[in-house]
C-alpha cells in the first residue's frame, strides 16, 4: 500500500509510491524508452491496459474493444490505490495516511503518430470534457479533496509512453502548490475584495506585452515572472472557480485556444517536450472554506527547455534567461 | 540589467537573466558537453575566469596564478549584477527590482579529474569554511538578505561545467523555499515552543531507521516524507541557525558527515549526478524578525535519479519510489 506523509515542516505531502518503483524504468536517466514497437494504448490492444473507466466510442462498439477515439484507464501503475480507508494517523512525530487516490490515464486517440495539437478541435474539446467528466465523477467521493490533471510530452517531460495521453489523480489533499495560491488570493482578496487572478487577466489584456493569444473566452500569457521560459498560462476570461463547471462551449473554447499555444509552441521552439497542469478549486476541502469569489482555475504549460538545477530545486527561486514579454512577442509573431 | 520580478499570487521572486542567455548553451537538454578538452578552472588558467575573490594558496604564489587548491571567482555568466542599487519599483500591478546580487564559483581542486568526495578531509573543510568566509563577507552588503550555496555534480543535475565547483548567490530577497520552513517554524515553536529541527533529530536519532550516518557533532538522515529517492538531509546536531558563525571544528565535522554521505551515494547508486543545497538563516531580513531560537541551518542532499515530471512541477506534490526507511538502510549497508 503506498503512502502519504506529510513534511512536518513545510505541510507539503508526498507519496511514497513503492508500487510505482516495480514499474518497467530504472534509476538511470535515459533518452526515449524503446518499447520494442508495442504500445498498450494502440488500437486492438485494449486487453493490454486495465478495463476501460469511459470512452469515446461513436462507432458503438463493446468496451475494451478497437472503435473508440477516446478512453479512460486506470493507471496500470498507479502512485495512489483507489481502494481502501484513509486512515488518517500519526507516527512518531509524524503525520501520515494509506496512499488513497486514484490514477487513470486519458488516452486522447488511438493513433499512436499524432500528438494532442494533431488532433481536431472536436477530438480535443472531448479530451477536455473528459477531464470535466472525470473530475465531476471523482468529486463525489467524499475521500478526495483535488483532481489534478496533468499532461507530460515528449520523454524529457516525464512520458514514459510516447503514445499521447494526459493523467489524473484525485488525492485526499490539496497539492501544496494549489494551497499556496489559495492563500495568496485570500490575502489579495482582504485587501482588494477582488479576485487577483481577474486582476490579472485585466492587466494583461490592458498591457497586452505578455499576451499571447485570446479568443471571447479564452486568454494565454506569459506570466510576469515565468519560471520557465515560455512558460504559458490559460485563463478563463469569466469568473470561474471549478473547472469541471461548465457546458460544452466552455470546452470547446479551451480547445481553441489550447490547440493555438501548442502549434504556436511547436513551430516557435520545434515540437518541445512540455507539461501542462490544471490548477482548480479543491473540493470537500475543511481547510480553505469558501473560495469561489476568490479562486480562478487556470492551466499552466510548461515548455522543458532548460535544465533546473539545485539552485531552483532546493531554493523555488528560478532563473529564467528569456523574459515574458520576448517569449510572448516570439510566439504572436510565429506565422500559423 | 537582470531583473527580479514578484510572482503576485504567491509571492515568488524569479531572476530573469537576459545575460545569462547569452552562455555558451541552447534550449536544447544535451548530454555531457563538450570543451574541446579546455576548462577554464583548471590550473594555468587562472586568466580564463573573472579576478579571484580570493583564494587559498599554501605555496604563496600571487593571485590568479597557479599554485592554488582552491579559489572563489565572480561567475563570468552571472545570473545577477553585483553593482547597483536594488531601485524596487511597481510595474502596473506588479513588484520588481534591478537584479542585483553576487554570483560566484567556488573551484574546489585544480585537478580537474577529482571529484568532492574524491579530497582530503582538510580540503572538503577548506570548501566548507569558504562557504563560510563568502557568506560573512557578503552579509556586510546590506541590499543582501540571504546567501544560498549550492552544487550542481553531474551534466544531469545542472553542471555546465565538469570541474568540480559549488556555487553561492548572495540575493536581495529570501527564496520561497526558505521563507516556507520559516514559517512552519514558527508555527511549530508558537505550538511548543521548541526548535523543529531539533525535535527532528532528536526523533530520528531516537527512532533510527531514517539515520544515513553520524558523528559527534551532524547526523545525515532521509527525511519523513523525501521528494527524491536517497533525499538525504545534514544537520548539525546542536542547535546552530546561522552556518557562517563557527569555529574550523564546525566545519571539519560537517567536511566529514558530508564526505561519507557522498561515499555511501556513490557506492551505492554508482556515482549519482546530485545537487545539494545550504539553508541557513536569512539576515537583514525586515519580515521573518529573530528566527533564531527556532532555525536550524542545514544541507539538503539530492541524487537525481528520476525524471520529474508535470505532476510535481505543478502541483509540488512529489511521488517517491523509494521509502525513506529502505533508502537510508541500503545507504547504511554500504562498505566503505
Amino acid at each position: 500500500m503506498p503512502e502519504l506523509r506529510k513534511d512536518p515542516i513545510i505541510d507539503r505531502w508526498v507519496i511514497i509510491s513503492t508500487e510505482r518503483g516495480k514499474r518497467p524504468m530504472t534509476f538511470e536517466e535515459k533518452g526515449e524508452e524503446k518499447h520494442d514497437g508495442f504500445c498498450p494504448f494502440d488500437s486492438g490492444n485494449e486487453d493490454k491496459t486495465p478495463r476501460e473507466i469511459t470512452a469515446i466510442r461513436e462507432s458503438g462498439a463493446a468496451p475494451n474493444t478497437p472503435g473508440w477515439q477516446l478512453r479512460v484507464v486506470p493507471n496500470k501503475f498507479p502512485a495512489l490505490m483507489v481502494e481502501g480507508e484513509l486512515n488518517r494517523r500519526g507516527d512518531g512525530m509524524y503525520d501520515k495516511m494509506n496512499g488513497i487516490g486514484a490514477h487513470e490515464v486519458i488516452i486522447e486517440t488511438p493513433d499512436h503518430s499524432m500528438t494532442l495539437s494533431d488532433l481536431p478541435l472536436s477530438r480535443i474539446t472531448d479530451v477536455m470534457v473528459a477531464y470535466r467528466d472525470r473530475m465531476a465523477d471523482l468529486k463525489k467521493d467524499r475521500r478526495f479533496r483535488f483532481v489534478m490533471v496533468f499532461k507530460n510530452h515528449g520523454s524529457i517531460a516525464g512520458a514514459s509512453l510516447p503514445h499521447t495521453h494526459s493523467q489524473l489523480i484525485a488525492l485526499p489533499e490539496v497539492p501544496i502548490a494549489v494551497l499556496e495560491e489559495i492563500e495568496g488570493a485570500q490575502r489579495f482578496y482582504a485587501y482588494k475584495e477582488r479576485c487577483i487572478f481577474c486582476d490579472i487577466i485585466s492587466e494583461e489584456l490592458s498591457v497586452r506585452t505578455r499576451l499571447v493569444c485570446e479568443n471571447p473566452k479564452f486568454v494565454a500569457v506569459a506570466p510576469y515572472a515565468p519560471r520557465f521560459p515560455f512558460e504559458t498560462w490559460i485563463f478563463p476570461k469569466a469568473h470561474l472557480p471549478r473547472y469541471e463547471e461548465g457546458p460544452r462551449e466552455v470546452y470547446e473554447s479551451l480547445a481553441h485556444i489550447l490547440s493555438e499555444l501548442l502549434l504556436r509552441l511547436n513551430k516557435a521552439l520545434r515540437n518541445p517536450p512540455y507539461n501542462y497542469i490544471l490548477h482548480t478549486s479543491p473540493f470537500n476541502d475543511p481547510h480553505s472554506g469558501d473560495i469561489s469569489h476568490l479562486y480562478h482555475w487556470h492551466i499552466e504549460v510548461m515548455p522543458r527547455l532548460t535544465k533546473v538545477a539545485g539552485f531552483e530545486w532546493g531554493s523555488g527561486f528560478y532563473i529564467n534567461p528569456t523574459p515574458p514579454e520576448e517569449a510572448a512577442q516570439f510566439l504572436r509573431e510565429v506565422e500559423l
